[in-house]
């Protein structure tokens, strides 16, 4: 998917949110078990009611990887199942060296079909840039994530007191474009997204951690917000375990239209139609 | 794999080498490619010839996730054709969340029965220490790798001059143990092997880049050797693709051999027995 189409999706559906599909047979509703494939029929049911909602699904592969073979045909049959007209993520968190970040890029760009893969910058530049060579696909960099182990390393600052993630953005940045580059902020460090807006204003944002982990959609907007929108804002646990009973695709349905309806307001605010 | 059994197959084998399974259907004998598992029958061989004369095997996933299904296979059959008197490594450069990463750390240590795992350090000790808590597992943690990306921001240098590379170092190995943390450190980056030997004494490392990337063995030994020897040198393409021809698997059985001899020497110089 080209930006230009990924805005107007946002525009169309008056929504920027992504619904995560970190799908755990241990938290699905039991009585899917005993279908063939409980985590394809989870995210259908999830796809269904939620499409007109959001503009873009991430499946993390670490809940399908966890079942081997198994697993890997329920994400398969899902990408397929993925309406064409939503931006899809591979939250894999890949990376490595040149030749092998090219195998990486192939499995989840032409053989899974996905539109997107988040990477792990450690290793610098070839591990990065094979993810830029396919047409209308997207790296999606962690710079600033959301979780409590990026203070360890992203905010070390450097002689000239720059922190790590800055530097993350400013490097990756020049390596690609905003046409096939994006970053993850964690909306948890929301006084850093202001920061990283400045840096990289027409980037995309990748922004977890609104919700579940305590993250605020309004305070996003305010300080991530660019000329064409620039928010993917992710929701996972919030909206696909909204219920564990009969009616978990109507509650998954019901708030990822509310968080849909919020960011209706946001979008008329700003005047983008 | 305990550490004391690891040091016991490296005393018993005169050898610390690790034989990465890199496996490239591209790049395999052209008369494996009609058999049903071409990537596995490769493998089986490759295990047959250099058993004697390496003490692990580290297959990279991305080489096998690129295939889908059918690579996830090849590889679930090739961790269980690996004697068990060898250690395996996951070379996966996984890394997320805590309960994420928990996922990963069961895929791999669960499900195909690794030994251990390379994490990507990116994300912090969340990201880390979940691959810690399986009994006899190891985390084998980017800290110097061997490619030019390594450049990019691993040498960045804080505010006290530490380098980010050294700053990971010292952080993760406070996470875990010497029983159950090992570091990549690249043997191209051979300067810098000193440096973390002196930073953690203890702990092991594996070591990628020797041979066809420019490394030298007797190099990594003089700075890398610990009193328990310390080191896991790693070698894929010079022996698994040493013969395109029917002989592939005796000439990386020759390559394997080769290094083994030059490790003996190197184990006895130094009355490691």
């Amino acid at each position: 998917m080209t930006r230009a189409e990924l805005i107007s999706e946002i525009k169309a559906k008056q929504s920027f949110l992504c619904v995560g599909l970190d799908v755990d047979l241990e938290k699905i509703p039991a009585h899917l078990l005993t279908t063939e494939d409980p985590i394809f029929e989870f995210n259908k049911a999830i796809i269904d009611a939620t499409k007109d909602f959001c503009v873009a699904y991430k499946p993390n592969i670490a809940f399908y990887e966890c079942l081997g073979v198994k697993g890997w045909e329920s994400l398969r049959k899902t990408l397929e199942y993925i309406p064409t007209n939503c931006f899809t993520i591979a939250d894999a968190k890949r990376g490595d060296i040149g030749n092998t970040s090219t195998y990486y890029a192939k499995t989840f760009f032409e053989y899974l079909k996905f539109d997107s893969v988040t990477i792990a910058p450690y290793m610098g530049e070839d591990s990065v840039t094979p993810f830029l060579e396919f047409k209308d696909k997207w790296a999606i960099v962690l710079a600033l994530t959301s979780n409590k182990g990026a203070l360890d390393f992203q905010f070390t600052r450097d002689e000239s007191g720059q922190e790590l993630y800055k530097k993350v953005l400013l490097k990756t940045a020049s390596w690609g474009n905003s046409g096939n580059t994006m970053f993850v902020v964690g909306a948890t460090r929301a006084e850093g997204i202001g920061e990283v807006r400045k840096l990289v204003p027409d980037y995309f944002f990748l922004v977890p951690g609104v919700g579940a982990q305590g993250g605020s959609l309004e305070y996003v907007a305010r300080y991530g917000w660019n000329a064409d929108c620039g928010l993917l804002v992710n929701s996972s646990r919030q909206i696909i375990y909204a219920s564990s009973g009969l009616d978990f695709a109507e509650k998954a349905g019901n708030e990822a239209q509310a968080m849909q309806q919020a960011m209706a307001t946001i979008i008329q605010e700003r005047g983008f139609n």
